[in-house]
């Protein structure tokens, strides 16, 4: 099984609910990859036996950590219309909720497409060398990061002079698996903190919120197999602790496959 | 009382929801404007007595048609951490959720700022006769829209040539009315479906979900007075029934006051 299939994956338990449990393999500073834990909140929609259709949104909020170990994830429909469907899900560790969500499916139909966005010009990954993951923190391990350009560059301090919000990189999980929602919500949250990039360090931030709006359904996502995606990420406003970042996930052939958008506080 | 305030007027019920009434004032095609029931939802937390700080995020899921006359609301925390707190809102109609929203308040602490976007250049609002909102929708008439670029351009039908979902245009109440964040969320849904310029005819969409970041605090929106806001939207992708719409709300002097997605289905 993948690393990502097993660090998602959720049991019945009783009486309703599912459990599920973190996995090490995706563990961030102080608890899991927040990516992951959309994904596994994501899970219990994709799962369940009365889902209607393909995600096409997901909003999911970390409200409290998430503490290494077992956790449990209640999900229900709040509303199942005749093409759309809203779910409501909760991931709870005793009586906390550490995140939950709200994920909308849908019937899609066949009509006109255009795709009024245009995808970033990039090289090929295969002459990039991902970036190294020696050392990092373990989730970060589980991907390849392959800079275009704004690579993550540190330095000892803030010199006060913010730099470009703005990456553009190829990424692709390290043990290769094919493309399903699973993987592109997980994906959506793979972007380092713009506030690294702009301040140039590393400090303690949490994401609070992230959306993910996907663009594709089930079929075209499985026809991409195991290739790399091409990724954009940048940022609006820093403020009195709290800035955003949004970011687009790009198929090699220029089809754009997700638009995400974050809110995530800081300490400094 | 400003019509925008009798709109989201909420009181108490028994035993313990919130009772609300939707707004002719704020008529659309088939049912109250979404900007207003989405601030009538971010009201029920704003009004609560337990509310820690300002709010900064809102995702507001519209799960089926809203119909005229009354509604319950019913919003609870979902979790009080240190700093943020989070919301948990439904509007329902009987057995039936017409709206649900997730949201985040947070006591923003007063550190270092930056603001890595730009704001678009745009002549004065003074100079730019306001659109004829003549025979509209009525909540078309509760605003100004004074067109910079992109105006809604409308022809008998779609002559198969997309044109640019962008759009720049000063906004405003049509009845000044003070900022805040009531009125800072019922204007980030204030942007035309991307798909009438895209397409240049009308036809029904519906939002099924949208998110708005706040990146100002209760203070400075106040400071704002009545003064018009800036707006940019635009799209990324429509395909198979759905597209996305993205924009910003800036204030005259160029902060940029908030930040906004949604996911929106159509029918041709």
């Amino acid at each position: 099984m993948h690393p990502l299939d097993e660090a998602t994956l959720l049991s019945a338990s009783d009486p309703a609910g599912l459990r599920g449990r973190t996995s090490d393999a995706y563990w961030n500073f102080g608890g899991p990859f927040g990516g992951v834990t959309a994904a596994t909140l994501l899970r219990s929609v994709l799962d369940h036996g009365e889902r209607q259709g393909d995600p096409c949104s997901a909003t999911v909020n970390f409200t409290a950590a998430v503490a290494r170990g077992s956790f449990e994830v209640d999900v229900r429909a709040v509303r199942t219309g005749r093409s759309v469907q809203h779910w409501y899900a909760e991931l709870r560790q005793g009586d906390v909720v550490a995140a939950n969500a709200t994920i909308i499916c849908a019937r899609r139909n066949t009509t006109w497409s255009h795709q009024a966005a245009r995808p970033p010009a990039a090289p090929d990954p295969g002459g990039i060398t991902p970036m190294a993951t020696d050392g990092r923190n373990e989730f970060v391990r589980q991907f390849e990061f392959r800079f275009v350009e704004g690579a993550l560059e540190l330095q000892p301090s803030f010199d006060g002079e913010p730099r470009s919000a703005r990456s553009c990189l190829w990424l692709n999980n390290a043990v290769p698996r094919s493309w399903d929602f699973v993987g592109l919500m997980t994906f959506c949250d793979l972007f380092f903190g713009r506030i690294y990039h702009v301040k140039r360090t590393l400090f303690p931030i949490a994401t609070v919120s992230m959306t993910a709006y996907f663009h594709v359904d089930g079929e075209g996502l499985a026809a991409l197999g195991t290739c790399p995606l091409l990724g954009v990420a940048d940022a609006n406003v820093f403020h009195a602790g709290i800035f955003d970042q949004s970011a687009q996930l790009w198929s090699p052939d220029g089809r754009l496959l997700a638009t995400t958008t974050q809110l995530v506080t800081w300490r400094d």
